[in-house]
């Protein structure tokens, strides 16, 4: 290490940081082994006065830093590439939960899975669940504005937040930490923070929404034949039960590969080869939903919405009706070569996208499957395009940055983002500039130049 | 006028602005009366590229701008002192309804009143509602992060926003009007202007998110003891009907001055003089809601939450029982020297804050009258102090800055805040440094010079 490193981690507490190549390791590599890292050292603080110190001292120093939660985000943002790294993971204590005010503080590193537990703890509802909740953390969360299979109901992570505390790039906290509904005196500066992984400052804890805990849950799989009847499925599940959740639709391709790949898993359609929705419906009070939910999927099947529909008899059945659904991403990766992107086009263009996406990518590259699944309920497709079955194609992997292009561009040019909840950290910076306005572009840097002049946070993401 | 202003204005087309007196009279006076300005000219732009061009030529002028919507905000924001004054008024198309989205975009100067009705019209709901519904428009009520009586179901204003149209201030538009529901492909910019009450740059269209229109709508009027047992009352109803979507408080001096003043209106409980909350619950799906709210009330009396309770028989019933809370400020107005305030607290803290509030201010004037009133189940209290019944009462007045500062100051002591909905605007700019820290205070001032940093725009307010 070199001396100026010396220098700073001499004036840290001990306990605050390490260089053990042990230690970091699991630290440097991305989950799915995609981006490797390397860092000077490794500061774990385990308060915010800690934070602020690593911090300053960064900042003095020039040095620039990484923040990392639970490491589970797919864009690169929580890698260094030689910034001095910075968990969160020790900052794990839930400091309230208030059922008179439906409010949790939770700090940055709590994950959560706990988060949620804790609410239920309580009585209540933390409403975010996506696939990595076991591991992904509150600040991580809150900075790349996760979504999940709620956002329908509850909107993304950015909803969820009532209050922000937060180490700025110099070193100084910003305590935005309030549990109020209401407060109109100022730029609502924890907006900013929010979805701008780790780019502005450090988020060290939050104060979180917490909703009624739902009496009843319903989870059906309904088989239909086109995402435009999906579309027209959406808004009567909606009218006619007040209820929906989650709103989950997979192409035969997903729901057919998952099944071969794990075939343990329950096929809640066995007859069925086309596409399908997962809806999911809560209610506060128990209203009797399944009678509710069974109606209003009879009469989906009168008006030739749908061409079948099974209602899970029971929580079990439930969960294993998820399992399907949540298992594709883990299928997914078993197919070769392939490129994966995370979609959003207006709900309404869902069913357009889904078409003339697929019409694009083959013009790019005739044989190939499309893998499409996710929050149709949100307009947010998780949309993949691969080479057909075999061994793995070299030429394939090579046709996919034009791939990318050619769907992503279908969905820009509908109103739409190549990034729903993936966030661009660092592995698609690069993209910003195709997909972007200039203007856009010019504002977000002359925001991030206002508060982190020196580039001291994140410095290779997003801006 | 100046040369200046002739030079600016010769090249504007030609009805895109007036300096007649007549025209700009209406404009230039807040509708209380409080507060009276002066402007060079008004501009009235039709097209987001006419507002563009004018801030534009402002801009290069070295002219401030005063944006000014429907003209009834309280915090003399939209009121010019030198400044140009533009009024999005002429700004009034909504541009598209999609049921399919669930969303509507409307231009700037369209009056809240009128997205009601046209999402009714779809089939939909949006559900802001608040006493100026008629004349606030779309563009002030976003500057302004309007609040109102159903932010407990849907939030505020920002929570209606998909997309936005700005023009910055040096006059180049951010097209940022797009109805997805998911987009992390960077900060999040919308959100800077949303309650920046026109110090970033000028709204002039939005995309608003729709909601499915209830298809049972039920309002009770309970008497209760204390705010300690509306408390306890909000969880109850919450959680046993899963249905509020607004929960107003009021004391029993705000019921009894207003049936008072305004003999007409209909006494919900004529036997009760103590504090009654309006409550509102909504279902999207007929469930028998009158049955579920009468049951939770029933209760809600045997566990002694409640005194008395009614509910509405019908539509015409519900809005008698709303018009006895919405006259309150009409009333309260004919009632001498006082001082308003706009508190909001933790959810929890409103029954101690109800306490500790009246000592502290009577510590200040010991005859003095309380009027509290407001969303409670926000957190959000309308608290006005008031003088003896009688004639004006000129030293009251002398003494409502001390009555304010004591109020205001055991608010933020509980983590309150001294602008739950209202905003700072010009009028409330001095009280800042007392109530924000200064960290918070200097990203605020950040942000500002980073994106108006000839500070062209509403440059008397807030910052």
């Amino acid at each position: 290490m070199s001396a100026l490193i010396d220098q700073l981690t001499a004036r840290l507490p001990p306990k605050s940081w390490t260089a053990d190549p042990e230690i970091m390791a699991s630290h440097l590599v991305e989950w799915r082994g995609r981006y490797r890292g390397n860092a000077p050292f490794l500061a774990m603080p385990s308060s915010t006065g800690e934070v602020s110190q690593i911090v300053s001292l960064c900042a003095e120093a020039g040095l620039a830093i990484t923040p990392q939660g639970g490491n589970t985000g797919l864009v690169a943002g929580q890698i260094p590439e030689g910034e001095v790294l910075i968990s969160l993971k020790r900052m794990n204590k839930i400091r309230s939960v208030s059922t008179d005010d439906d409010a949790m503080v939770a700090e940055a590193g709590v994950v959560l899975k706990s988060v949620q537990e804790a609410a239920e703890s309580a009585g209540r509802l933390f409403p975010i669940s996506l696939g990595s909740e076991g591991s992904a953390t509150i600040g991580g969360l809150i900075s790349t504005n996760a979504g999940g299979v709620h956002v329908i109901r509850f909107g993304m992570m950015r909803e969820q937040v009532l209050g922000l505390e937060v180490v700025l790039p110099d070193g100084r906290i910003l305590n935005a930490l309030k549990a109020l509904r209401k407060d109109n005196t100022g730029y609502d500066l924890k907006q900013l923070f929010i979805g701008a992984e780790g780019t502005l400052g450090i988020i060290t804890a939050a104060t979180l929404k917490l909703q009624p805990r739902p009496a009843e849950h319903i989870v059906a799989v309904v088989g239909l034949d086109s995402p435009y009847a999906a579309l027209k499925l959406l808004h009567h599940m909606k009218l006619e039960t007040g209820a929906v959740v989650a709103f989950e639709l997979m192409n035969a391709f997903a729901t057919g590969m998952t099944l071969v790949a794990y075939p343990q898993l329950r096929n809640a359609l066995p007859g069925w080869n086309g596409w399908r929705v997962l809806i999911e419906m809560e209610s506060v009070r128990a209203i009797g939903l399944r009678d509710v939910a069974e109606q209003a999927l009879s009469s989906a099947m009168e008006k030739g919405l749908i061409q079948d529909a099974v209602v899970a008899e029971n929580h079990a059945q439930a969960k294993e009706f998820w399992r399907v659904r949540e298992e594709i991403p883990a299928a997914q990766r078993t197919q070769g070569a392939q490129a994966p992107m995370d979609i959003s086009v207006p709900v309404s263009r869902v069913p357009d996208f889904l078409r003339d996406a697929e019409i694009a990518a083959r013009n790019v590259w005739a044989d190939l499957r499309v893998l499409a699944f996710g929050h149709a309920g949100d307009g947010n497709i998780h949309y993949t395009v691969m080479q057909p079955p075999g061994p793995v194609n070299e030429d394939f992997w090579k046709a996919c940055p034009a791939l990318i292009e050619a769907v992503q561009d279908v969905a820009v040019g509908m109103g739409g983002s190549i990034s729903a909840e993936h966030g661009i950290g660092v592995s698609r910076r690069e993209e910003l500039p195709r997909y972007k306005d200039h203007v856009t572009l010019d504002v977000m840097a002359k925001v991030k130049a206002a508060l982190d002049p020196k580039r001291v946070m994140n410095p290779r993401a997003l801006t």
